[in-house]
């Protein structure tokens, strides 16, 4: 189960979608650097460009690119980070062993090969944080980038954009018809946005989360003490991103952390996120051993590395502790009952909220974004919207401003386990106590009682919140609260939170977004089957599905699926009544009563003449 | 496929759930009839009672019972019918080849054995259906067994029902803190809630629709011209009520309907549903050869076969057929097209809106339900909302009032495709128009660009609109949009719209609805792992998920999972947060640093110890 072998490039998966296209849109700032976008090319028959998606999958589903997962991918903002020159290269930290949890040589993961020396804000540069930048009004490569990419070469008239508008609730967004490079920078000067970007991850394709942009997810994936393979870690990231996943969180615990977080880093195109209590825990016997100074040194050692967010839970408070005593769930954050339980040993308030200002100054040294986690979550619906969960966003909500001050970017952790009626409250509270920094929910799961269904039940909530407002979404599994995730398990959560993220922009009137909707719908309509599995979040199970009742080649083109069968399709009826519409009703009434029914007629004479030589009518 | 091997009790799946017992609540005026709950057992270590849950999985899951596919369910309501001593057993209809779609004999699948006659309202009785009861002051057995029924015995203070009230948003609805004969009756007297139960379904344990009370699902089966076999279809009834369905609609096309259809009436204990004009297509060439004397012998057809309730697209008028001319896609409703189709071609209104007053008198004379079918309902998001689906809606609000004149039962069905911000207006037009007669809508699907994971698209419009008055969900499948849902589809489809009405009756404070969010989050929260695979919605996957991760015994009693691993666990501290808001924070500082993280050392050293046997450390 625990398996150290290197990974290699075989063992990802490759190779572009179906009908898909992989192009790179240029733009003024990005040197040779394009901007991927999918196109999915649908059937000539439909007369129709196209569609243009959004691409989170990396070079991996790019055919001309070379993939080499030993190497890993090119350091594609490295020039613009170089051009800045407000940072230096560095003599990285000394790998220690407990960085690796002590782990002996014959179970040491194989450090990746050949690493870069990392870079870090030069002496007397406050931050170097595309916050800090914003605010000085420069408009940086990665901004560009982004307006590009949330554009998804976007074909809206300012009439289209209108009625979307007041047809939308938007529930205080403010989405511009069109993006810009110049809007990107306004809205993370104000941290109602944030790009996270660590210097040391000059792999990453630029995204932006904020509630005015389109709505992101985020993967967790990570290795734990009880299983552990650094092989399988690297390919879920890439087998996240290829169905869309924004930004994966590395929650390893465990041994081998360094080692498999390198490989995952490396090979990321999107940005990674992680807890860093986690591995400083890994450290120690107990947490209460926890120290500031192994707790800063494991966040130097990930900074290095190139981790673009910090689950940091500073917003617990001692003094809060006692108000989920009474809870049905208690502490249900892992992270947020470590800190608990160091405060509690020690009586003191933690040392994540002390020295609050001095992880500021790392953070902005290397453009780490601080992803505030909420530590007292509520860990079933009876816990909901309590006194513990609100005190802790209070907090939150005066570190956010903090970590303003200090030029550092900052996103907020939010729940978790709340029934449908709780969940907008939720939204409201954060915007207004944490100036509209971008919200980053887990869900929320809007019932307690199935498990082994909580990507359904979080992806009811998901989709609600993230209408409301919720910048990004954490993916929840079908294994929550059973079992780490596997591969398909990965899937079927990216696939869930892309539905629940898509529905909040559709909801929101995203301009653009429901392109993709009316493609679908048009070549459901017309028969399309092709376009229909091409068109699809998940194509492969949409042909299977398809294919298990009717896998003929012959049905692919059937303007008839197995629902009705052949003798009568509804949809197919519409066209008749189009024709009906436009060339006036008495002759019409007259033409179909004669002609109308040999449609089917001819569709049904070739099924039969299939079932009968298969002998399975 | 096509199989027509006649149905045994050896085919449908039997045996309780784990941990759970079948038991039977008598009332005042059921005679010797009890009224069926499923009580789930905990671990004694919990010291609770065992929570008691809705059941609708009939005699199939209690192993006192003996069942027998080929006699059919005991005729439990027979006697209250009888007792009324206002209907009359008569000779059934003749069984017409057409009724079978002309099969040969050695494709037709053979007759349910032994059926009684059916039985109608005596000549000169206007109505024999529960309204017309309801509204001459007359508390029926239905009506005491629902109100038993929906109570579950549920253990709510009047505080507590106070407080649910006032935390949660209803929209309007009107649930009293218990449930009583006297609140049936009234909401059934005024149209805000049905008891579909045909008087030759005397096998229905009876069961109400309406807003009022706990949200419903609906389970579509049904064999098509595609793909059939009677085995799979009284299969998959029993095992879509075995998860969760309250109602089963029957919507075969193709052979056989009317033998296929018989089995699973006399097999059912939840209400069937059809729509009455698929199998009257079966009978004729073409939609436009449809006659009012065709359908009428269907209705009587099915009236006499036992189904409770009917969809009829009595809202498709001549005129609006036009306004679906522009839609993207057009008419997708199977029935609705069906109507449409005829409309054109005879160039006039249906029979089903000329005849409606008959139809009527039909209904009224067994007690079939309408279910107002929305023929144009949207097939995608672009056509939520749009004209033609409110031009129905209006037609839909006057037959209402016309089937309510007539002492006929109601509901209205809805869409469909509707993006979030849509699905809001629905029902509010829908509880306005119809004069809150219960909406049952399909979803709805949020939006349209995962084929193959509709179930999960649905199910988020489904939870919202639950939430905002639905009174019953009709599930979607994984397999929606591209083909027949297999048994794996069936479960996946109710317990998804299992999900989604509980998260409504959470969002509504249904008083009693969140003790089994609680008992499972108390279980999860003690580490009873036995306890949280036995409260979920599907115990069989919860096990088997954990199990993946955790197979051995002991990890069943294990204070960690496989996502923290032993060394630490999250819930577990909250355990010592307890003991130190009680015990006061000096004292317990000292004595949690003394002895505190000992609890994780020993189930650390346990599982060391079975992971070194193993060697897979």
């Amino acid at each position: 189960m625990n398996e150290i072998r290197k990974p290699t490039t075989g063992d990802v998966t490759q190779g572009q979608l179906p009908a898909s296209e992989k192009i790179y849109v240029p733009g003024k700032l990005l040197g040779n650097v394009g901007v991927p976008m999918r196109q999915i090319h649908v059937h000539e028959s439909a007369n129709e460009p196209p569609l243009t998606v959004y691409d989170t999958s990396g070079i991996y589903t790019d055919p001309a690119a070379e993939i080499n997962v030993e190497a890993g991918l090119p350091r594609i903002r490295e020039g613009w980070i170089i051009a800045r020159g407000d940072t230096e290269e560095y003599t990285a930290r000394h790998v220690k062993p407990e960085d690796n949890g002590n782990v002996g040589e014959d179970k040491l993961v194989p450090e990746f090969p050949n690493l870069a020396k990392p870079r870090r804000a030069k002496a007397g540069v406050k931050s170097i944080s595309q916050l800090a930048y914003a605010r000085q009004g420069i408009i940086t490569p990665e901004m560009e980038y982004i307006a590009i990419r949330e554009n998804i070469l976007r074909e809206v008239t300012p009439e289209e954009a209108a009625k979307l508008k007041a047809e939308a609730e938007r529930w205080g967004a403010n989405i511009p018809d069109v993006m810009t490079p110049e809007f990107v920078r306004d809205e993370v000067a104000r941290g109602r946005a944030i790009i996270p970007n660590n210097v040391n991850h000059p792999e990453t394709e630029p995204m932006i989360i904020g509630r005015n942009f389109l709505v992101k997810i985020n993967a967790n994936i990570g290795n734990s003490a009880v299983t552990s393979s650094v092989v399988d870690e690297v390919d879920k990231m890439v087998w996240a991103i290829r169905w869309g996943a924004d930004t994966v969180m590395d929650l390893s615990t465990g041994r081998n952390i360094h080692n498999i977080r390198e490989w995952i880093i490396r090979n990321s195109p999107v940005p990674i996120g992680t807890v860093p209590i986690y591995q400083a825990l890994e450290k120690v016997e107990r947490a209460e051993d926890l120290t500031w100074e192994i707790y800063r040194d494991t966040l130097i050692e990930q900074c290095e590395q190139g981790v673009d967010y910090f689950t940091i839970h500073a917003g617990i408070r001692l003094r809060h502790i006692h108000l989920t005593a009474d809870r049905v769930t208690g502490i249900v954050s892992r992270g947020g009952s470590i800190i608990s339980q160091w405060c509690l040993a020690h009586h003191k308030e933690s040392f994540l909220y002390e020295k609050f200002e001095d992880i500021c100054d790392i953070m902005a040294a290397y453009d780490v974004t601080y992803s505030l986690g909420d530590g007292f979550r509520p860990g079933s619906g009876a816990d909901a919207n309590d006194a513990a969960q609100f005190a802790e966003l209070e907090t939150l909500g005066e570190l956010t401003k903090v970590g303003w001050e200090k030029d550092c970017q900052v996103m907020i952790e939010g729940p978790g386990h709340v029934p449908m009626h709780k969940i907008k409250h939720n939204m409201e509270k954060q915007l207004e106590i944490c100036g509209e920094a971008p919200f980053y929910t887990l869900g929320p799961l809007v019932t307690d009682i199935a498990p082994g269904y909580d990507h359904i039940t979080s992806g009811i909530g998901a989709a609600m919140i993230g209408w409301y407002g919720t910048a990004m979404l954490c993916y929840v599994t079908p294994k929550e609260h059973l079992g780490l995730p596997d591969r398909n398990d990965v899937k079927e959560g990216v696939i869930t939170y892309k539905i629940a993220a898509h529905a909040a922009d559709l909801a929101k009137g995203h301009p653009g977004a429901a392109a993709r909707d009316d493609a679908l719908s048009r070549a459901r309509f017309q028969f399309r089957w092709e376009d229909q599995f091409n068109l699809a979040l998940d194509p492969d199970r949409a042909r299977d599905f398809h294919d298990q009742t009717m896998p003929k080649e012959a049905h692919k083109t059937a303007h008839f699926c197995s629902m009705c069968g052949p003798k009568f399709c509804a949809m197919e009826i519409t066209n008749l009544v189009r024709d009906y519409a436009k060339d006036g009703m008495e002759e019409m009434s007259k033409k179909f009563k004669d002609e109308g029914a040999e449609l089917y007629k001819e569709s049904y004479k070739d099924d039969a003449k299939t079932a009968d030589a298969s002998g399975d009518d």
